[in-house]
């Protein structure tokens, strides 16, 4: 084992979610650097880190704000600083709105919408927010998750979006799938005329996901991207062909605890550590340590490690490396990541909007 | 939607993740009585539930102090009051070897190995810890996890034990998958013979797992059971035979938050509430407010509802109820639950282990 993962173990034990801050640095230049050669606003997802302190690296680094996908989310990075978030996420119900309404005198707020039921109730947040609230119409262009279908849906929500005081219609939220972008586009154009034939002009064109930098500028109309993964990269970046394994930030140190048998092994990494998101691939991780090993099940405190097409066998106590398949959701499970730079140990980051789903 | 799913949206938002108390201690009671009547010790595994309060409920049901899969689970348990904890986990690295010391001057502790390697350690923790620690041999009889493949391994495994200053050869730990039981007998009975013939003597013969409650005093020669699951019970109890939804003491709140088509919509619960833990099952948990709807797919905070077989179409802002697949892996993505009975609201529950995976 690395003498950075004895250390690691020594100090913090296992399974511990290590994060290189030299990589994360790396990542967010790189990006960065996309952004601005594509004309385009960056405003990192905070959904990957939930780390109010490396959002500001992401400022810092030139992000044009953040986004968020819940309002505890929000409350957290707004108390961390960061002062113009967008929450991509329709927001119902009076105690959320009243929670919209109280973010709104301290920072400011952009949201998405997708129904006038949101909107509706989007105009009492602003009420109690003293100000005008910018909203967004979230458009569906594939994905098949939140937003509308069509074009002229969304011309109509914008058009009472505008039509609601204490609301102003912002433009377009987009999550295009990385295989859909002429749909895309020709969704895009069809809104945009209707929208100037109702004398409205979306100041905010949003596209979003890691997986989509490859196709950063596709769009033409867009004014903004929102990528969350780049932070720190994982094996879905690294097969979606946005990332190497070097860029991959963050990793996930476990102890081999059991060796019942010669092709086989136990460590104590599980599914209440790397999830069971399999990302749309095989095996729970990549092991940098054994690359011809695979981690092909899990239950919660124990990964199976398959060392049948492993020359190296780790004995039970060793150290190992695990790339995992969505980093997003590895780091929600822990409320530190020890942060390394390198071979050393620099102190600790505090996931401190872990867990802030509602 | 029912008074209490608007209730608790309005007071705690929603993704909530609710227990229903009067089911927990129906739950509880009924294992109990089930230990009793087939001569066996319950000794819970609190890794479903994560709290001293709820454990503390099964040790005044009866139950004979309870298991821990980790050591931060221990210590917050005997922060809490339990006394007598079984670890079924190979403890190993200096940290945690001083953690179990610790321990060990607090409360009675057992801890399970399976290797040479473990045992040696447990001799320096035993150090620490001023007392003799207890140890039993994890045995696996099919699972393919932790755990020693063969009875001659088991009894060398237990001589070892027995030779080592400061460790007490305790007993066995089994898990037996739910269709190996014949075979889990004849590993007991010739690990039993050669105990005997090394004149040693397991005063523990523990078998683990919800699911095989329907086998419970299936082995025989066994001491005590460790179920975990049973106290919440979930989808994958259902399908195993040995609960019923009305069983099912944990659901979670989710609210409608899009409808953009006839034919799905979107809940606020995804994959960093549910977890994408399948537990083997189709779907991502049962709707109770939607029987014929289908959780056909997750994101991080979106739940992807498919309505196309179902008459009942739930607008924007409605609350829905989800009985989870796996209920351990979702309580351990919340700090807290919400604690009802019947149609009332009567707290909240810390899940003060969360996260205690190291």
């Amino acid at each position: 084992m690395t003498p950075l993962a004895a250390a690691v173990a020594r100090a913090f034990g296992t399974p511990a979610v290590v994060v290189d801050l030299d990589v994360v640095e790396s990542n967010i230049a790189r990006v960065q650097a996309l952004c601005d050669r594509a004309g385009l606003a960056c405003r990192p997802h905070v959904k990957t880190h939930k780390s109010p302190e490396l959002a500001q690296l992401q400022v810092a680094a030139g992000a044009k704000g953040i986004t968020c996908q819940k309002l505890g989310e929000a409350e957290v990075m707004a108390d961390g600083g960061l002062d113009d978030i967008l929450i991509s996420y329709n927001i119902l119900g009076e105690r959320n709105l009243g929670r919209l309404g109280a973010l709104m005198r301290r920072v400011k707020m952009t949201v998405a919408a997708d129904s006038a039921t949101t909107v509706d109730g989007l105009a009492r947040a602003a009420a109690a927010g003293g100000r005008t609230l910018d909203v967004v119409v979230e458009c569906d262009t594939g994905l098949k998750r939140a937003g509308v279908e069509t074009p002229g849906e969304a011309v109509e929500l914008a058009r009472r979006i505008a039509a609601t005081p204490g609301l102003a219609f912002a433009g377009l939220l987009l999550y295009p799938p990385p295989d859909r972008w002429p749909e895309t586009q020709a969704f895009f154009d069809a809104a945009q005329a209707g929208l100037r034939d109702a004398g409205l002009e979306p100041r905010i064109v949003s596209t979003g996901g890691s997986p989509n930098l490859k196709h950063l500028g596709a769009l033409d109309g867009a004014t903004e991207h929102r990528p969350g993964t780049y932070i720190f990269n994982d094996r879905m970046q690294v097969a979606a062909g946005v990332a190497t394994l070097q860029d991959c930030a963050v990793s996930v140190y476990a102890t081999v605890v059991s060796r019942a048998a010669p092709d086989r092994g136990i460590v104590d990494a599980g599914s209440k550590i790397l999830t069971s998101d399999p990302g749309g691939l095989s095996g729970h991780g990549f092991v940098l340590d054994l690359p011809e090993a695979r981690i092909n099940a899990l239950s919660e405190e124990h990964g199976f490690l398959d060392l049948s097409a492993s020359a190296a066998r780790p004995p039970i106590g060793e150290v190992v490396r695990i790339v995992p398949n969505h980093v997003c959701v590895v780091v929600n499970m822990v409320d530190r990541l020890v942060a390394v730079r390198g071979e050393a140990i620099v102190g600790e980051i505090a996931v401190a909007a872990r867990g802030m789903s509602v």
